[in-house]
């Protein structure tokens, strides 16, 4: 199953982090968006394409050190089809290089709706016996306020494909507490989210113990880690809230189990934007540079065994 | 302000109807998809060129009668870059015929990723001086789970440049209630999601006496739809459910206010798919009538003054 290729990449590498792809214009050095510029014109197309260069170099650059990536569609999308032309690129070159791969759409649909992305991501579209996958992919990072309608279209994927889904139940922002915390009876709502979470995991386990459908649980409130950990033995935790969005390493390390498995940190701007904090523009060194650091504050924390 | 752009339009047309352009393969008449594909080959781009010619059809078709359309980013994210692209043509068309246009992300981001999706709709992007719109639309419809991290990057838009927000309140799914009804304190939780709704509107009201902050409010519970107008009477409510999704005129009156303001029913797939139930295939003229039997079907419980 697929969860325990994850668990089991990480394993491997020792490295439970999964970098965030997303790209802004602020984290693209100068001098690479001034030669997609100078051959494309200024426009979307040469953001895009500037997009892709630096992202093609970080896979490249990571892919012995880091067990997934997850692209974040928002950043793609805001160019418009050239940003989603490029994310397509990117998502299959980093499956051909070896990563999990997430692609977060953040997305909470009806049941029909969901049908469509789920087909999109995982099933693939079929033309005339022709298969065509727009946005492969190992995972995706969805919503579930809408509850099960938007979450079941996934599921036969989940099952048959080997296709994991993330549920946002505790998100890594500071305001994540105001309908996310709201007390529901003996539960937060977030708790009522996981415990969603967990039932769209129903006989999908892998061996590694962790169901297929993981959670979102960000590091904006540690004590909500802890908790949820302590509830959910079952859940896979992806983590975000690292680095730039404020969380530290101890606080994540309560995210894991006592075999350091069961959780990946996810950081984005810490890594993407390495290049800057330092002399030249070596940005692929960089990021490298700044997963191993992260590893290590982790190491202080979590032995994945 | 914005809201009153719509509520005029509304008005004027006597008809408090979005009409949802949300195609799928199966809603493309058959004779106009095989001809994109004999001239492009089977693929992405041919059904992609087949939902830009079907809904270009309906917009001209209903531009004398329908004041506001709205576009389900999905439906054309799931086609790869190729519908991504005539999604954007689509909004832009839209606009130059005079709809009030909405862009259905559904989206709920932390607050620097929000920012990205809100310049992209709303503010532009600036190349060399030059500004790109790649999604130009009057309003978003969002998530709100993650609370106001998630929104207020798109309020300066609302504010200074006459856009919409649309949150997601209580969907039309049946099982929104899953999460969306759980009771905390004396409030269930779409009640807790409609006060973040106003409290988002503080200050932004249009001179018909809406927030330029509305709520989505579907007709999955109609106790839901009479509860809420009465608890929120300067939230204007889109309202999504009607027709294939099963909901009613009757239940969807409970949105107007006495003035039959302050609401707007979404349609789709029985706009979209209504030559499917008659001889022939001229789509444009069967979805005209069917907006017109929808249009009478609301009257016969809700008088646009």
């Amino acid at each position: 199953m697929s969860i325990d290729v994850l668990q089991n990449r990480i394993r491997k590498l020792k490295c439970p982090i999964v970098v965030g792809l997303d790209p802004t214009r602020e984290l693209i050095p100068p001098e690479l968006l001034a030669e997609c510029v100078s051959r494309l014109g200024p426009g979307p197309e040469a953001l895009a394409e500037s997009y892709g260069r630096f992202c093609r170099g970080l896979l490249e650059a990571l892919r012995k050190t880091v067990p997934a990536v997850k692209l974040q569609s928002a950043c793609f999308e805001a160019l418009g089809w050239q940003g989603v032309k490029i994310m397509q690129e990117l998502l299959a070159y980093a499956k051909k290089l070896g990563y999990y791969v997430l692609l977060e759409t953040m997305r909470a649909d009806v049941g029909h709706i969901a049908a469509l992305s789920a087909q999109s991501a995982f099933g693939g579209l079929d033309f005339g016996g022709e298969r065509v996958f727009p946005y492969p992919c190992d995972a995706l990072v969805l919503n579930g306020y809408l509850g099960s309608d938007g979450i079941k279209p996934y599921l036969p994927y989940v099952k048959e494909n080997g296709k994991n889904l993330f549920v946002v139940v505790k998100s890594s922002n500071k305001s994540s507490s105001e309908v996310q915390d709201l007390l529901s009876g003996d539960r937060v709502i977030h708790t009522a989210m996981a415990d969603l979470t967990l039932r769209w995991s129903t006989e999908l386990f892998g061996s590694c113990g962790y169901g297929e459908v993981g959670a979102v649980v960000g590091l904006s409130s540690p004590a909500a880690v802890q908790a949820l950990r302590k509830r959910y033995d079952s859940l896979f935790f992806l983590v975000p809230g690292y680095g730039a969005q404020g969380g530290v390493a101890k606080h994540a390390s309560y995210a894991f189990d006592r075999l350091g498995h069961g959780a990946a940190v996810c950081a984005s701007r810490s890594i993407l934007g390495a290049w800057r904090e330092q002399a030249g523009t070596d940005y692929p060194a960089a990021a490298l540079a700044a997963v191993e650091k992260m590893k290590k504050q982790l190491e202080s924390y979590v032995t994945v065994l």
